[in-house]
């Protein structure tokens, strides 16, 4: 015997989210049948409405509420000619929280990875180009992650720019704040070295 | 800046599911962001069909579907003289997994804990002796969990059903098949020792 229909429905739904193993789900389904009807509804409906309200920036591909323009997009007091190239929507919140960019960004909604499928075309590499041109943009920060793919899409948002002849700046690799020299991995501790600078006052990106 | 109004609504409530931490909420939230709308919804669907469908066996308090009697309890074929207590609905389905067991359940909903609020009252202990009063019952397996509570609730389930004169015996605590002696902690073997029985064949619960 497995479980009833319903609750097998639930445990193969839950099953099928990012992380979230056979038993996880098993967990959460009995979770959710137990809790008040109102804090399983709470959750069906966030679901649903975020997937009908939510959609992307169709400038820089944010996610935006209601089809309209992102809150970074909205906002007057942000720096319209620098841009921050980021993979993801997530990423935006990532550096939103440091609180030292002050510009717009653009999510490429994803990382060059040909094995994966994600090319030039899946990119919002041309969208990326157009907005270089037409809206005089004079630095284009490019923030992707310092890992494989990350690295291969710089490159990428680079060669792809130069026609337009805006500066394209990385993100620092280097040690970690915090982090210990004994610990750090070669090649970190080798892009440290390579990326030094003269100790002055820290320029923020605004 | 943190996410918009349904996307953060969304995070939250994947964030109060059981082993879902703050980063697991953020990935599912943002895997349901980018799936089709048809998945999201069949699992928001799945969540309220659920909660709307499924109930609790009047009888053994097993999970039902529209308030019916559970599969167990509808079942013909089962021995309705041999119950098994359980804590949960969970249990349930890991003991039919062993096909060792042929007999009704009894759910108790919870294990003994004064602690955590789950005294004689909160058990349902007073319908398990009215079952087996009425209903002619000749043994009561306890499958509590081999843990504190559990075991606190054996003694219970024991005590309380005294009066009725019934068998109630306890599932054996010992190595488990495949394990080692060696990495075995002392309490499980001293456990399987004071269990030991002669070498004969075994005996179904049937």
């Amino acid at each position: 015997m497995s479980y009833s229909g319903a609750v097998q429905e639930l445990i193969d739904q839950l099953g099928r989210l990012p992380g979230i193993g056979p038993k996880s789900a098993q967990r959460v389904a009995f979770y959710l049948l137990r809790c008040p009807p109102e804090d399983a509804n709470r959750l069906a409906g966030a679901i649903a409405e975020a997937k009908a309200r939510v959609s992307y920036c169709p400038k820089c591909f944010n996610l935006a509420e209601q089809g309209g323009l992102c809150a970074v997009c909205r906002d007057p007091a942000r720096n319209p000619r620098l841009v921050c190239v980021v993979e993801d929507a997530q990423d935006v919140v990532a550096v939103e929280r440091t609180g030292e960019f002050a510009g717009r960004y653009h999510v490429l909604q994803g990382a060059f990875s040909p094995i994966d499928g994600v090319g030039v075309d899946q990119l919002r590499l041309k969208e990326l180009l157009e907005r270089v041109t037409d809206e005089d943009i004079t630095e284009v920060i490019v923030a992707t992650n310092p890992n494989l793919e990350g690295e291969a899409t710089a490159m990428l948002v680079h060669k792809y720019l130069k026609p337009a002849g805006v500066k394209v700046t990385r993100i620092a690799s280097g040690l970690p704040v915090g982090g210990d020299l004994e610990y750090a991995d070669e090649l970190t501790l080798g892009r440290a070295l390579e990326g030094r600078r003269s100790i002055e006052e820290p320029q923020n990106a605004r």
